[in-house]
């Protein structure tokens, strides 16, 4: 382990304290008195590092070394700040120490950039306590602003705007929308296991995938498992496992980097001797192009009304989500390979299969991403892991990223 | 309508006052106030109507019109007093009005029987309120006892000899084992919906089916429904889908009399954006032959402890119920298709799917039953509905049958 190894993980596990749960997890929720106290020592420390800081209108907490030449150009990297309940150590603030030691041994070793390198830790991405995910980096660009979360109440009750005011920000009070930031780099461990799996330290982000989420509905009889023959059933339980089984057959036929998931089921009324006569379940469907996207799941859905109008039971279909796959800035990606190559990092250049604020910016300047391996794919756990060698990697990768942006 | 019309849903409806809900429906729980009013009732009503009434430790109440001749043989007829939550207006209560009316008329129109008639509400058949399923029946023979009650709580945690001595029974003090029944008849809605499919007013019970319940338990890895390529997932919902459609395709294509359900299913952690790492369903198979229901569901057992081999998924599978079929007795149930044949009512001989206090006594004495039509098929709902003509068709038989077995 050398220093930088010492520095990373003690920055990791001193953040960590802010929130930290009796499941051995972080639990540190937007505008929570633990989120404060994590933002307040994070500021500190950032200020004793040299940067200078401030807070937007939301409490996105920014870190700068202003530029030598283009002081006006940013180059900003950073990730969030919040975490899912009794989520893992290495789930957004990774991001945010491993960008911290990145511009800190940049300044250190190569003097001030040309450009500003900045630091964010955004206020919130999860929508783990209000439903409002990449409030923070939407909050940056305007995408989002107080009509789209007045009223909002968290599951203890707890207004939004209140505690948002009691953190100290006025829902409604504006800081002007960002127009400075040249490009953003984010750096995240996967949440997957595909690193993990061939091997690799350094995951190059080229797209983030496009996702729709279904719900289906069935709607037969619910009947005597004992009295009603089978041919006398409207079965739901029966027709959704078809459905379902031939849903994911075609998915694994298709392959990467087409995935789809039934991860909630419903029976009705979920008794062992009655025929449920109501059955739900949502389809989650993702790929990184959208005519592919739009075509399985068009099929999936052409197929299931198909099927169950031949079993003579209802059928309800919503189309709840459905956000576009996000490409990543060629120019960035291929800065970061040609990083990767010259640090002689194992890597590869692949997707985000989960979503991402530098999906918010991707579209707006040009942006990409890095991965570290998690082991096993496990993340939103206290279980989440990676190993040292590959956290520095990624911070290794992006030092050089942003020398390469911003010197 | 005729007069015996009037009668039987003149008291169907008065009896139903007892228990009746604001759902319109009729909840009444052994040893709760409802069930006891409605045994002082009809005790009453039974008493009125010249029978001599008598109940047994635990609450069954019978009544007797004896014998002339052979006075120590009993024709007991009879069905359950207790119901399920919100229940309907037939089932268990249909068997003892139309069981008392039967007698009434026989007697009126007949004169006094040879043999014993007597007439039985059983105190509980539907273990609604406690796990004690029958507990009526098999007090009758002694097949349940103290030890298998003693401390069990209700949902809101009142305790069984509790309930039962305020209802005026005490728990331990026995009446002696009934040796006398020389035959039981049981008259009953069908809950099923064979019948009304087949346009048919009355149904000869020639057995009840025997029961396996299986609960099965599939455990792969929880991942992130988007970061996980679909060739590095061990997804429960897509191998519980195939082995549920397999299983109830094999039961369809197995026909009458098999009948399996999966009525139950669970994911865990059940969120629409993660693959499920845990699935527990439970299947229900029956049949009226134990090699045939024991074969069906060891090769169903065997078809998925396979695939979930081959899947790399872990299986567990617990088999908590395993009732054999029971036989009804050939000569009642002869002689109940001669007494149809010689009434000509449209009937069939059938089995029972669901299970009835008729397969307590049928091992010990000669037992049948006689179904009417359930309309849709709906039971144990306020929506239960028998036509008029079909529950007088049904104590027609009943009336008949006691007749050649009494007289």
């Amino acid at each position: 382990m050398n220093a930088t190894g010492s520095e990373l993980l003690e920055k990791l596990n001193w953040l960590s304290e802010y929130g930290k749960d009796e499941d051995g997890g972080i639990t540190r929720f937007l505008y929570s008195k633990e989120w404060k106290d994590a933002q307040c020592a994070l500021k500190e420390w950032l200020e004793a590092e040299g940067f200078r800081t401030h807070e937007d209108h939301v409490g996105n907490l920014f870190a700068t070394i202003e530029g030598s030449e283009q002081p006006e150009e940013v180059i900003l990297t950073g990730s969030h700040l919040d975490t899912v309940r009794c989520g893992g150590y290495y789930d957004g603030q990774y991001g945010i120490i491993g960008g911290a030691l990145a511009i800190k041994k940049l300044v250190r070793e190569r003097g001030v950039p040309k450009k500003s390198l900045q630091l964010v830790a955004f206020a919130e991405e999860e929508g783990s306590r209000f439903p409002t995910a990449m409030w923070g980096s939407k909050s940056i660009v305007h995408q989002v602003g107080a009509e789209d979360v007045r009223g909002l109440v968290d599951a203890s009750g707890a207004v939004f705007e209140e505690e948002m005011s009691a953190s100290g920000y006025e829902l409604g009070v504006l800081t002007p929308k960002r127009e400075d930031i040249a490009t953003f780099v984010e750096l995240h461990i996967e949440q997957g296991n595909v690193l993990e799996q061939e091997g690799l330290s350094v995951g190059v982000v080229d797209s983030i995938v496009g996702q729709r989420r279904l719900t289906i509905t069935l709607t037969g009889e619910s009947n005597h498992a004992g009295t009603t023959p089978m041919g006398y059933r409207k079965d739901t339980m029966h027709l959704a496992s078809e459905l379902i089984s031939e849903t994911l057959d075609q998915a694994r036929e298709a392959g990467d980097p087409l995935v789809a998931t039934v991860g909630q089921l419903q029976l009705g009324p979920n008794v062992v001797n009655v025929v449920p006569g109501k059955a739900t379940f949502t389809v989650d469907i993702r790929h990184t192009d959208q005519e592919a996207l739009t075509s399985f799941s068009e099929m999936v859905i052409a197929n299931m009304k198909e099927k169950a109008a031949v079993a003579g039971i209802g059928i309800d279909v919503d189309l709840w989500m459905d956000a576009p796959p996000v490409p990543m800035s060629e120019r960035v990606v291929t800065l970061m390979e040609g990083v990767c190559d010259k640090l002689a990092l194992s890597y590869k250049t692949m997707h985000s299969g989960a979503g991402h604020d530098a999906q918010v910016f991707a579209p707006l300047v040009p942006t990409a991403m890095l991965f570290v391996p998690s082991k096993k794919g496990i993340s939103h756990s206290p279980f989440e892991h990676t190993d040292e060698a590959d956290l520095l990697a990624g911070v290794h990768a992006l030092q050089e990223t942003l020398f390469e942006l911003a010197y």
